[in-house]
């Protein structure tokens, strides 16, 4: 238990906070934290997250949904839950999914300044488990969320294309800094990106269709 | 002056190896390191690399061709020189640059492990001069100079384009490793990326054309 959680849990109960309040909040976002650093994605359970945490298991569906967002908001540091976001960006026309998802990408990271991004990528390419985390999330979680509403062929490998294009722009706008890439504004990368995004979610990639 | 330089300055001259054999060119690779470091690429000269080294301004033309050269041997460790490289994705048909490109990348990153990769994304994650470096070369150099050759408008906005891409395949490729796109074989990955690239080069990249 870290420091943070230990003093919340030694709090005198205030009326109407806990279980459900801020505090519980807090303590499962720290619990979780050691918890997919320990024991990677895969193997993290709610039910241990919320016995380190010392809540009740069903606090983690009543603040972050899932698991998964649980670890959207305590190790990607995202603001808003991982469902809620495949259900906005799949939301539209199947024809603009892509121009969808890079103004959606470049909205949120945006907002960040990008020092979130940077901190994901330093944890990948120092940890084999945050690689492993990483590739649950994104590919398998994230892009294949989306990818279902499509009914294209190879979803898997689309969706590691879809990354591919993703972390790209992200490493290339947020922590290399390209210019004119890293300053253009939103709608100008929407324009020159979503077309080849559109292409990975519905287009033909084998050279035999 | 590195122990390794002071110990290659030490050693006493050997018939026909200096000043241009391989303690020279090994004198220059360490050299390089530091001053690429210290100045970053652009303040870095040939002269002061050299003057480090202890050796004779014109053996990085004789041993690398060029300062770019000697970047990619000494610090991105590549095993070509980049002009060769740029000089071997020109040479074909336009239509077909995307192609060479990201087979050309794959070929040579593939050999490597990827490990070398990682190695770079590292330092630009951690070093706020290792970005400049890299933005230097891969967008100013590399792709600029591939770009030149296409005639295409917004040359900087494309390069950077395709820097988003191929560091993004090398991400997902050879450190975040998302499968199926890290053991997916090349003429694969050739067909799944190569037309996005190409579009990033000659293609329309604007909402008006």
């Amino acid at each position: 238990m870290t420091s943070k959680a230990n003093q919340i849990a030694a709090e005198p109960k205030r009326r109407g906070r806990r279980p459900g309040g801020q505090d519980t909040r807090a303590a499962l976002i720290a619990a979780a934290r050691e918890v997919f650093a320990e024991s990677g994605y895969q193997s993290a359970t709610v039910r241990g997250i919320a016995r380190r945490a010392g809540v009740d298991a069903a606090m983690v569906n009543h603040w972050f949904g899932s698991k998964e967002g649980l670890f959207a908001e305590a190790v990607l540091e995202l603001p808003f839950a991982p469902q809620t976001l495949i259900d906005e960006i799949i939301e539209g026309d199947l024809e603009t999914l892509g121009e969808r998802i890079v103004r959606k990408f470049l909205t949120v990271w945006d907002a960040f300044g990008g020092g979130t991004f940077a901190a994901l990528v330093r944890s990948v390419t120092s940890h084999e488990q945050a690689a492993e985390v990483l590739q649950d999330f994104f590919v398998k979680y994230l892009f294949s969320g989306v990818l279902k509403t499509t009914g294209s062929d190879n979803p898997k490998f689309r969706a590691s294309l879809c990354a591919s294009q993703m972390v790209g722009l992200g490493m290339v706008r947020y922590v290399a800094r390209f210019e004119p890439l890293a300053s253009a504004d939103i709608e100008t990368v929407v324009d020159a990106i979503a077309p080849n995004m559109q292409r990975y979610l519905t287009g033909t990639i084998t050279r035999n269709g």
